[in-house]
């Protein structure tokens, strides 16, 4: 593990590293909160076409993070490297568009095996070198990332303790921007991407106790490809609780998240210090 | 006045607009508050390489700007344009760099009116296009910009009520990486940059009641380019206050910016609301 930069902030450091994992080299950021730890770890799994940096840049999780003594990681969105097959005229497949899924399709099963990344590889190295309290852990992202956060949450129930999101794209077999993706790292089999649909999962009675979904509703990619009323119609007739907001004015953008960041931040703090 | 984007953001909205100013087409920043106004106009000026963007994105303003009422202008730091000598080589002279003097030596002479563009020009396109009380103003900024807003806090103690800076340039007179470019600007007779230099202007008598400094003891740029204690020592027998605040730990990064900025907004609201 290899240290990118370390910069003072909010009486915490934000850390970002590089390790070798899937093949590759990956890159991902950390924000340790001032003390000794140990710490509850909140996954942050961020959208199409970003990296670990533009949460860390325009997310606004540090003050709060701080206070309330949440360690942030925040893990890359796909494997990258000039070996891997990243695709750079497509921003809805290989790099930036990892999915959150492992890949079982060549060529991409060598490298796009980012479920395993974000829920065990990251997290071992997590346990490893940082101050964490791996027995207190939340997730949360914002549209791709939120998807990879209800699904991680919902196939891994005994992990997370608290799971939210913006803007997630709740049932990527059904959405445009997704279905090519998942044709490409899943194959035709339409049957085996619902692993990794939130809706799907629910469907098929996966189960988590409550989530917490900010959607605005100004983001010009609702109805194409968010679509959290459908979220919404999966959950009738189960237990699972979801409070989803929906925000009048609001866009797809940082702004959008960095607005919200706080209220999702207390949700998860209040599960995680349980 | 051109829209280039609008966005919702706690409440308010973060506008970008491009207007026509100093010859060529300058962009800048407004976040405008919740509610109806007229708001205090807090001036937000950035360091060097920075664009209206950099703080806009990083500098984690608008939460509390939002709370407080306050209207943030953040200009650019420089005249832009395929006609306008900006020296992209050379990140302390020209594009990036306009040091917020008004040039007289040519070529810079023509576009590089920077000081007069933010404290003139775009103040009235601000006045006449917003809900901007303009009896309230303050002024920060970072870097070149903190050397900004001393400047014109110094030069024009009757139109701003507050001013506050972070790791600023207090003498650029005497700074490697200033002199260069006052040099350019302003000829070789070092007597006229004393008109755009914070411990120089005080020496000549300006002044204005109190500023908040916050530097990073980390701050690689701290002797070379910064010395707040320049201006301690300017200030002794004046009746100016400086709280100068040496913060261990951190950098000249806007992970420090985004760390203090609260403090600072609370300065400013604290003095504008009066």
């Amino acid at each position: 593990m290899e240290t990118v930069s370390a910069n003072e902030c909010h009486g915490g450091t934000q850390w970002v590293y590089r390790h070798d994992a899937l093949g590759t080299t990956m890159t991902f950021a950390v924000f340790q909160p001032p003390g000794d730890g140990p710490f509850p770890v909140l996954w942050y799994l961020s959208g199409l076409t970003c990296t670990h940096a533009n949460v860390m840049e325009k997310g606004e999780y540090r003050r709060l993070a701080a206070e309330l003594g949440l360690m942030i990681v925040c893990p890359d969105t796909s494997p990258r490297g000039d070996h891997v097959e990243t695709h750079d005229d497509n921003w809805q497949l290989g790099g930036g568009a990892g999915f959150y899924v492992d890949a079982t399709e060549p060529p991409y099963r060598d490298h796009y095996q980012m479920y395993s990344y974000v829920t065990e590889g990251l997290p071992h190295l997590i346990a490893e070198r940082f101050p964490a309290d791996m027995s207190r852990q939340g997730i949360f992202g914002h549209s791709m990332g939120g998807h990879g956060a209800l699904i991680c949450a919902l196939k891994r129930p005994e992990v997370y303790q608290s799971c939210s999101a913006f803007a997630p794209i709740v049932n990527p077999s059904t959405a445009d921007w997704s279905r090519n993706a998942l044709q490409a790292y899943l194959g035709p089999d339409e049957s085996h991407w619902r692993a990794y649909d939130a809706v799907c999962l629910i469907e098929d009675g996966a189960r988590f106790p409550e989530f917490l979904i900010d959607q605005g509703e100004a983001d010009s990619f609702l109805d194409s490809g968010l679509r959290p009323w459908l979220l919404k119609d999966a959950i009738q007739d189960t237990e699972i609780a979801v409070r989803l907001r929906m925000q009048p004015g609001y866009d797809h953008s940082y702004f959008f998240i960095s607005t919200f960041m706080d209220d999702h931040l207390r949700w998860h703090g209040e599960r995680l210090s349980q």
